[in-house]
């Protein structure tokens, strides 16, 4: 078990929003509600996987929306607990502990923020080791268990509960039930036992932000290039570099979609990256050369300070590096690809693994 | 206490079909799953509500969608045991009894065939005296009486369990729900005490009827003209008299929406009823003249049998009496007049009572 104060909470946050790769939510509104809840309730408590019993409750809590709409409608933290509250009722269980679905600067100090007003530890786990935008992708669906009983509240104070047949109901009916509500809502989803969790989560992963939000917090100080020091703790790549020349982003369906043009500077003049995302980023590639896909992680970062930009925050002129990222091998299995490769997006494309794409790179046909 | 055998449900699934303007689901469909459960688990048990204790614990039952629907879509009864199921859990509290939300042709007979398979009685007490199509717009609701808890339940093993903050939440919500689940679903709403139903529901609707139902069956051997003895019993008026010219009928926002055309015959030669409805007919004018409006009840029936017609019964050639009835005094409140007069169906027009309009008439601006 460990404490997590301020300074750990402002590396997770800047690293979390890097692993959202561009979704996730709004890194700064997560941030803050944490560091308010550390404020009043003190120090939070991090497990990791290996100190949660085989059988207690365990339940994941976080936000779903369009980003677009959650920067827009801060949650209040009553919510998530009024979420928690009639979960338990309904399942008849105290919840041990919860932890974050995905790696996001919203999604991953929501737990942290309610873990701390309810006094229950969080655990260093997540259900994607990424941000991805549906509620089935996550490792825990590879593995059949099931999104349900969920439950959903809004800012007003209705909660919906959820138990449905499948995970792609949970998505689907969730989802229209959070545009109904104004297009972002608090979940308590993933209701399982602690062996679950370590079976089919991803561990470590808050660990992991903190260490690439502290190398790029040190990195001035201690005069190395930020971008280097995250390549080196993802195994990431760079992809391209330059300026942000055209976003196009519209809120449909529940969603942020679009597409972000970025003009090649340095060695890659005379080059166009094209990103296309819903909610996260999907899709990198130039007008010839297809460069990472879903689910590797595909991350836009400043050029000067290596901190990571989402979707709803980049803007025309921004000097970003695009960097390419291999997802978790749970992802790389049929079932991951089927789930959350390209063909799920309905994109015509095989997916190819980002290590194989750098380098040598892939014409598209 | 009464004991409901087939005769009196095949009269009541008429009566209710009548008091449905058009709506409250297929009559048949309901019938049949009313008589079969009866031969299933035996005679129905009726309580008038007199016989509910005051801390007994009573829920309505029935079927939201479009009409249009609910007719591809017949209910396996296993989804309404599933949604009781649910609400208990949540609510730790056992059941006492059901009753019926409107008065309807599957919405009247649904809760008759779950209390059959449950072992459960029913309440002769409904929340309209007639159909409407949203969930606010009973009785209940002008008593403050909450539609949450509640619970939707699809054929397919999804359930969906809402409390909202109040009653046009729960509409919106719940809407948007079966809009997502096929358009049709089974629910369990209105849970409250038999002190409440006592107070603020209507009285003695399966009653009347079963009334209506059976003097329309009789009429024929008694020699008498069945629309006389609906009006009779009802305290109605006659309209109109003619043939369906047109139907104008669309599934839209989960509502079946439209208009049909009635041509006058007899004394109203010359003349063209329009009926606008959503789900429940809701204005029945000529191109001069208004003849009855939202609350009042417009029933479309067969003028030979005396049947009463469903919006989507309604086909071309049909020679139809139009018959306008008082709807129930709670409805003609300010706050009834609000919840489900014309204005809320987005008609500029003041409500004006069904036996002010007949006889005078009034000319149409």
């Amino acid at each position: 078990m460990r404490l997590l104060g301020k300074q750990e909470i402002e590396d997770i946050a800047v690293g979390a929003a890097l692993l959202g790769t561009g979704g996730g939510g709004d890194p700064y509104i997560g941030k803050l509600m944490a560091l308010q809840a550390i404020e009043e309730f003190g120090p939070i408590k991090l497990l990791s996987v290996d100190e949660v019993p085989d059988d207690a409750f365990v339940v994941s809590s976080g936000m779903m929306g369009a980003p677009t709409v959650m920067v827009e409608k801060a949650p209040s933290g009553h919510e998530a607990k009024v979420a928690f509250q009639s979960l338990e009722k309904y399942m008849g269980k105290e919840v041990f502990a919860t932890f974050p679905i995905e790696a996001g600067g919203l999604n991953s100090m929501l737990p942290l923020a309610l873990a701390a007003q309810l006094g229950l530890p969080v655990v260093d786990v997540d259900g994607m080791g990424r941000a991805f935008p549906e509620l089935q992708m996550v490792t825990f669906y590879l593995d059949g268990i099931s999104a349900s009983p969920m439950v959903i509240a809004d800012e007003k104070g209705n909660v919906t509960l959820l138990n449905t047949i499948d995970n792609l109901w949970a998505e689907r009916i969730a989802r229209s039930v959070t545009i109904q509500k104004g297009g972002a809502v608090m979940f308590a989803i993933y209701p399982m036992t602690g062996r679950n969790l370590k079976e089919s989560g991803i561990h470590n992963i808050l660990k992991q932000e903190e260490e690439i939000g502290r190398s790029i917090r040190l990195a001035k100080e201690n005069n190395v290039d930020p971008i280097q020091e995250v390549l080196k703790i993802t195994k990431g790549f760079e992809l391209f570099r330059g300026k942000v020349v055209d976003i196009n982003r519209k809120t449909e369906t529940g969603f942020a979609r679009g597409t972000a043009k970025i003009e090649g500077l340095l060695d890659y003049y005379g080059e166009t990256l094209e990103i296309r995302f819903q909610n996260e980023h999907l899709i990198a590639k130039t007008d010839d050369r297809l460069l990472c896909v879903t689910p590797d992680l595909i991350a836009v970062l400043d050029a000067e300070t290596g901190l990571p930009i989402t979707t709803e925050a980049l803007r025309y002129g921004a000097r970003t590096v695009v960097v390419g990222i291999p997802c978790h091998s749970k992802w790389r299995t049929s079932k991951g690809i089927e789930t959350c490769g390209p063909a799920y997006f309905g994109y015509e494309m095989e997916y190819i693994p980002v290590e194989e794409l750098v380098g040598k790179g892939v014409a598209l046909k």
